[in-house]
């Protein structure tokens, strides 16, 4: 049981779109990952998926409208909801959600990850 | 479907030790909280708990050792630990654990909170 350090983790990488894991808790990761650009549109048919940012502005679009994201905010999106994470410049993410989910959820694209690495 | 700004949300409530609700997320809880003091050993039998600390200092102390937490640094105190977070000055403390977790876990105590407030 040792503390995380956000700060130090995301040092620790700079490839972006690939989750790393830094924390579990009950049937859930907590994980770190480094955004830049436009990802995919994709939904979690299971799962909720949590959204914090730590460092940079992000934008989640929703079929219905936008949600942009600084520092100390974050958003839920529930299971079902078709979503696209963008980042005009890199971002820093915590992720939050089921060991179970897939980064592009419903879509296979060349970004899919399903081995994570634990950093 | 809202975004959440800790900052805000922290601005909205003065009473320490009294988690609220701001969001929900598979089974579990995202919970803010302000410490101030010391709280009371206990341990959740059968729940995994995280403190990531957004601003101030807190110590959680275990039996074999103290860990201090700085804005940006989280720990995951596992099921059936023992622990008791000591905040010298006041500190905010984003919690997330199961939404059947009690904050006081074993123990009753003046403080526990079994009907929390969503802000």
């Amino acid at each position: 049981m040792e503390k995380v350090n956000l700060r130090e983790k995301f040092a620790l990488f700079n490839d972006f779109w690939s989750p790393k894991i830094v924390g579990e808790l009950n049937d859930s990761y907590v994980k770190l990952v480094k955004f830049k650009g436009e990802f995919v549109w994709h939904r979690h048919e299971h799962e909720d998926e949590l959204f914090l940012v730590v460092h940079g502005s992000l934008v989640i679009k929703f079929r219905d409208r936008d949600v942009r994201l600084e520092p100390g905010e974050f958003i839920i999106v529930p299971r079902g909801v078709e979503h696209l994470p963008v980042a005009e410049d890199a971002v820093q993410v915590l992720l939050l959600e089921p060991k179970s989910t897939v980064n592009t959820g419903d879509k296979n694209d060349q970004r899919t990850v399903t081995d994570l690495r634990r950093i």
